[in-house]
């Protein structure tokens, strides 16, 4: 069981969905992934926070043995993001996001964190994600997230990136806006042209595919009967599926496509509640029987039975 | 290996793609039913051509098993659709319907067709597909489909006939529309509360769900690297489908998941040319190896290696 390194934002979110309402409750990439990947295996986070969080609402997270030394507490007030989704939970709606102390944010590795062997940077600047990189021993496998505004104001740095990455994960349409092409078997080829071993392309409630030179993979999305806030599911399934690898240690291709079926569990959980609420309650035996149902969702042959 | 009937539309399409033009190829959900389910097992179509269709091109598919002594020539014109579709290949703009000799169809099941064991009552009025439903002796199995035109105009028909067929295979954006539901978890139980023990619903380029009672199974749809022309997928999916079923005469909870596996295939092949083309170039083996395919697209246990 190894450790899992990630640098990310640490927010405070204010959502509305159909269903209801939450202010000012924990968010951000980094939260969300080591809210999932902790339910698998230790996680060291790096981010940054204003002089206005309250960081006793983490307490939850360290106990369940995310190290927090890694969390910069900085002048100033922390990134808050509001937001808002409509019926089709698809696609949010942000109303404000201010980034405060995020805006400076320049990743400090611990010097204990520098070994670790599984490294995902979350979604922040490439020119950010490249300098730890640069801060990292030697680790055995590197994981990525971007977004459409990185793909528009740093394209270059984020294909200095890809060339560095042994995993690139994104969605739908960051996958077509950086390649240009619509098709995503052909946007994944244009990616995996340029470094990645694997593309996970990430479609929301409509499932995920991973890519490979010689391969591809589907993880269909769990069919929830209520989704309550998409928020954060995209860095819950990162948590999971990196959190399956360092605790499995196995990067076959039969390990990664298991990874994806965590992954897509841990997106699964963090829907179904406001912030991280829902990734706190489970345990690591209800992350396991819904791993198993996602095996009854797809099975066709004779493991049916 | 037992027939399948199909009563639905004999049309001539004219369609639009970003990739090419084609005019006055053979669609319809009869065709596209018949051309898909024929590779699997024999075929009865029920339908109407106007005096101008070119019968002569419905050769092939008599050549493959395709009964189409059902298929009733009236005096006037055929069905015409045109359509067009633009880079987002998942819906269809319609720009001119001409239903012309359909408008007064009136199924005429010939005699031996009505000990049909298995029965598809593609996108026709519901009160059409409950009389053909009257006439038939005691079919095995019964599958519907519908469309937004009939959930508006004929709901109360629509009902009774949920009540009177085993499957149902509708889109998302109909399954919504007949529940009021969003979400298709509980569309589906709407819909399984009202008759059919299973409850396929289509998601297009997003893969396709089977509801029962007691369990929920996904089928993806196959990432094909270019998509030529979506019409009529749907419906060769249904004739995957169905012809599976036929043939395997295996209606288990297992047998009908392979079939949604295969309706998948068949669904998949219809996209790469227009109209019923590649239906018609493909053989039971090329089925058989895409079918195989769908395997690997969602292996993540020991069947990978």
């Amino acid at each position: 069981m190894a450790t899992v390194l990630v640098v990310g934002s640490v927010a405070l979110d204010s959502v509305e969905t159909p269903f209801g309402k939450a202010d000012n409750v924990l968010g951000g990439s980094g939260t969300f992934f080591s809210a999932a990947a902790s339910l698998l295996t230790p996680v060291q986070l790096v981010g940054v926070i204003g002089s206005d969080y309250p960081v006793d609402r983490l307490e939850p997270l360290r106990a369940r043995g995310v190290d927090l030394s890694g969390l910069e507490r900085a002048e100033g007030s922390s990134f808050r993001w509001r937001g808002r989704y409509r019926h089709d939970l698809n696609s949010a709606e942000t109303l404000e996001t201010h980034l405060g102390v995020f805006s400076h944010f320049s990743p400090k590795i611990p010097e204990p964190f520098r070994a670790a062997e599984y490294v995902f940077l979350a979604n922040i600047d490439p020119r950010l994600q490249l300098d730890v990189l640069g801060k990292m021993t030697r680790p055995k496998l590197v994981a990525c997230d971007t977004m459409n505004f990185w793909i528009e104001s740093r394209r270059s740095d984020l294909l200095a990136l890809l060339g560095r990455v042994d995993i690139i994960t994104l969605n739908d349409g960051e996958a077509r806006q950086l390649t240009e092409e619509y098709n995503l078997v052909r946007a994944a080829r244009w990616i995996l042209a340029r470094g990645p071993k694997h593309v996970v392309i990430k479609k929301g409630e409509h499932g995920a595919f991973m890519f490979t030179e010689r391969s591809i993979f589907f993880a269909p999305a769990y069919p929830l009967e209520s989704v309550f806030d998409p928020t954060g599911a995209g860095d819950s399934f990162a948590g999971g599926f990196m959190g399956h690898l360092a605790r499995s240690g196995d990067l076959s291709e039969g390990g990664l496509r298991r990874a994806m079926i965590y992954g897509s569990a841990l997106g699964s959980f963090a829907v179904e509640k406001f912030s991280i609420e829902r990734l706190l309650e489970v345990s690591a035996a209800d992350v396991a029987a819904r791993v198993n149902e996602f095996r009854r969702l797809v099975a066709f042959e004779s493991e049916l039975s």
